[in-house]
C-alpha cells in the first residue's frame, strides 16, 4: 500500500467521513426559537410553498443544495463496487462542491442497478434539491438515465460526461494556441467510448444530444475531424456491435469510415485523448501523429501512457488527470461553477451553450498558454464564480 | 396571520432554510489534501468497504447520519401538502436531531404516494445512512411501510408513532404518581386511531407489534384498560369498518367491547389522550371521568380542548403539545436520544424494550412530579445522552 492510501484511511476515519450537517440559522435556545424553526411557526412556510411550490427555493435548503447520486456501478478505477463502497467518493464530491462552489451538497448512494430504478429514485428525490449530480454510473446506463431525467424541473448533470468534456475542451483550446493551429482544424482521436469518451466527442463536435439523437448546437465552436475508438477499434456509421449512443456519434464523426486501431488510423492527427485505461495509448500511435502531438492521458490513477513515455514517442503537449504532473485535467475546474450557477439562477436545465461558455471561461484564465500550462490549477482563485457568471449569461 | 407565522417566514428566508452541509475534515488547501479527500487516496476507503461493508460506519458519514424522510402526505395540521411544502418541517426535524442529539441529519422529501413507492425509496437510499426517521406519513400507509422496512439492516423509526408514544408514556407514568394511582391501574381513553393513537395504545398496552400482528412484549410495564376511539366511536374486536391495524389493537383492548363515543363509554376513566383534532375531547366526556382526571390534548397547534375549558370541566392534570402551556408533550424529548443511540451503537433495530427504557428515562428526570410538571422541558440538559445510554443498555 503506498503512502497516500495508508494516510487516506486514517484521514477518513478521524472524523468518520468528511461531510457533516450544520445548523445555519442560529442555535435554538428558547421556546421562541423552537416556535419559529419548528411548530407552530414552520407551518407558515409550508403553507406558502403549498400554494406556490417555486417558493421552496426561498424558504428551504432546496434553494442551495445539490445531491450527488451514485449507485457505485463504475467508481474510478474500481468498477462496480456498490453503493456503500462508493460513499467516500460521493462524500468527497459533495465536499468539493461545497468548498470550491460555495454550494451545499449531500451525497446519496443508492441500491439501484437498472436504469429505471435509478430514474425513479432521482424523480422521487428531486423535490428536495436544486440540482442533481450523477456520478460514477456506467455507460450506456448513464445516457439512458440522463435522457429520461431531462424534464424533471431541475438540472441533472452527469459530471463524468459533462464535467470532463468541459475541461477537456478548455485544455484543447489552449493546446491549439500553443501549437499555433486553429482549434477548429484539430484532428482528434478519442480512445474510449464510455461516458467520458462520447461526451468529449459530443462536446468538441458541437453536438446537442438528447441521448442518441444528436444535432449541431447553435453557436457551437467545434472541431470537424474526430474519431472515437472503443475496444473493437474506430467507431463509424453502420459498424456492427455498437450501442445506439456510439452509433449517433459515429454518424457525425469519422467521415471516411476508417476502421482499425489508433495505430492504424490516426496518421497525421494532432490530438489523442485517452479516457480508457492504462496501455490503450501506445508509443506507436503517438509516433504516427503530427509533429506537435497533443496527448491527454486521463485514466486515473494510472494514465493510458505515462508522460515520460509519451514524450519519448514524440508528444509535444501532455496532460493527465493527476496532480503530480503538469497540466492536470480535473473536473473540479468545472462542476463547482456549474452548480453555483444552478443555484444562483434557479436553472431548470444545463444547455450546450452553458457548457461551452463554462469551457471558454476556464480556458481564458490562462492568458498565454505554454506546453506546461494549458489549464489552470484547481486552486485558481474565484474560478467557480467566474464560471457561474458566464453560465448565467448564457441562460 | 399571527405574529409567529409572519416571523417564521422572515426567519426561513434569511438564510434560505435552516440546515447546511459543512466540511468537517479541514479545508482542502493543497494538492496533498485533495489527494487524501479525493483521488487517488479516496480509493482506499472505497476498497476496504467493498471488502467489508460494515466499515462504511467508520470511514463515511453513514456512521453518524440520520435521514428524515417524508412524502408530505400528513403534515402537522396541514394534511397532504406534498413533498416540497413539507420540506420546512423535515429540515426543522433534522435541525433538532443535530442540536439536541449531536447527530448529523439530512431531510429528504420525496414524490411518492403508494406504500410500495415509499418502501422502495427507503430501501434504495438506506446504504447512505445509519438510520431513518419517517415523518408525516399518513396512516395506515405508515404501518405498512414500517413493517416492510423492519429488516433492511438499519433502524427505520416513525417518530409520529414511536416518539409520541415514548413521551406520552413518560408523562403518563408521572401523572399516575401525582394522582397517586399505580400506572398499571390507569383506565385510558385514546381519541384518535391514526399513527399516533394506535402507537400510544400499543406502547402503553406493552405490545410488540409487527404491523397488524401484536403480542405482549417481554418485560413490558403496561396498563390493562385502554379504549381507542376513531371517528366512528370506540374500536373493539370484530367491529366493522376498521383497518387491520385497528383490529389488532382492538383485539387486545376494550375487553368489554363497548361501542359509542367517549361521552358514552368512559365513565370513571382516569385518562383521556387526544391525538385527533380540535373539538374531539368534550367537557361532557371529562365530566364523566374519575375525580382526578388526566387530560392530554395533543393536537397542534389547536388542542382537542383548550386547557382552561378542560380544567373547568374537572380535569386535574392537563398536558398539550404546545410550548405556551404547562406540561408540553414534545417528541423532541425522545427522538434525539434514540438516534444518538442508533449512531453510537450501530443499531440494526429499535426494540420495544429500548423504547420503554427511553420512556422511563424521560419520566425519571422529574423527581417529584406535580400537576404542572409531569414532563421535563425540551431544554432539559443532556437528556439525549441519558436516553441514548439507557437505550444502549437495552441492546
Amino acid at each position: 500500500m503506498t503512502d497516500v492510501y495508508k494516510q487516506a484511511l486514517t484521514y477518513h476515519k478521524q472524523k468518520t467521513g468528511k461531510l457533516g450537517t450544520v445548523n445555519i440559522i442560529g442555535k435554538l435556545e428558547s421556546k421562541k426559537d423552537l416556535s419559529l424553526a419548528y411548530t407552530p411557526g414552520v407551518a407558515e412556510p409550508c403553507r406558502v410553498i403549498s400554494q406556490d411550490d417555486s417558493l421552496a427555493y426561498d424558504y428551504t435548503l432546496k434553494g442551495r443544495t445539490i445531491a450527488v447520486i451514485s449507485n457505485g456501478s463504475a467508481v474510478l478505477g474500481l468498477g462496480n463496487i456498490g453503493p456503500k463502497a462508493a460513499l467516500p467518493v460521493m462524500e468527497g464530491k459533495s465536499l468539493l462542491i461545497k468548498q470550491f462552489g460555495g454550494v451545499d451538497s449531500f451525497p446519496l448512494v443508492i441500491d439501484a442497478q437498472t436504469p429505471s430504478e435509478i430514474i425513479n429514485f432521482v424523480k422521487q428525490v428531486a423535490p428536495t434539491f436544486a440540482g442533481i449530480n450523477l456520478e460514477d454510473i456506467s455507460a450506456p446506463t448513464c445516457f439512458q438515465v440522463e435522457e429520461a431525467l431531462q424534464d424533471i424541473g431541475i438540472p441533472v448533470f452527469h459530471d463524468d460526461q459533462h464535467g470532463t468534456a468541459i475541461v477537456v475542451r478548455a485544455a484543447l483550446i489552449n493546446a491549439a494556441k500553443v501549437i499555433n493551429k486553429p482549434y477548429e482544424s484539430l484532428k482528434v482521436a478519442i480512445v474510449g467510448a464510455g461516458s467520458a469518451g462520447l461526451a468529449i466527442a459530443r462536446m468538441i463536435l458541437g453536438l446537442n444530444c438528447n441521448s442518441d439523437r444528436c444535432s449541431k448546437a447553435n453557436g457551437a465552436r467545434h472541431v470537424n475531424d474526430v474519431i472515437v475508438f472503443d475496444t473493437k477499434g474506430a467507431i463509424f456509421a453502420g459498424r456492427n456491435n455498437q450501442n445506439i449512443y456510439k452509433q449517433a456519434v459515429a454518424g457525425l464523426s469519422n467521415k471516411n469510415k476508417k476502421a482499425g486501431t489508433p495505430e492504424e488510423t490516426i496518421d497525421g492527427f494532432d490530438v489523442i485523448i485517452g479516457v480508457s485505461g492504462p496501455g490503450s495509448i501506445t508509443p506507436e500511435a503517438i509516433k504516427k501523429m503530427s509533429k506537435k502531438a497533443i496527448v491527454f492521458a486521463l485514466a486515473n490513477p494510472t494514465p493510458e501512457i505515462m508522460p515520460e513515455e509519451a514524450k519519448k514517442a514524440g508528444a509535444y503537449i501532455i496532460a493527465t488527470g493527476r496532480s503530480d504532473f503538469n497540466n492536470q485535467i480535473n473536473n473540479v475546474l468545472a462542476f463547482p461553477g456549474i452548480f453555483k450557477a444552478v443555484v444562483q439562477g434557479k436553472l431548470k436545465k444545463i444547455t450546450y451553450q452553458m457548457k461551452q461558455t463554462a469551457s471558454d471561461t476556464i480556458a481564458e484564465t490562462i492568458e498565454n498558454p505554454t506546453v506546461d500550462k494549458i489549464i489552470p490549477s484547481v486552486f485558481y482563485p474565484n474560478l467557480a464564480e467566474k464560471v457561474s457568471q458566464a453560465v448565467l449569461k448564457a441562460k
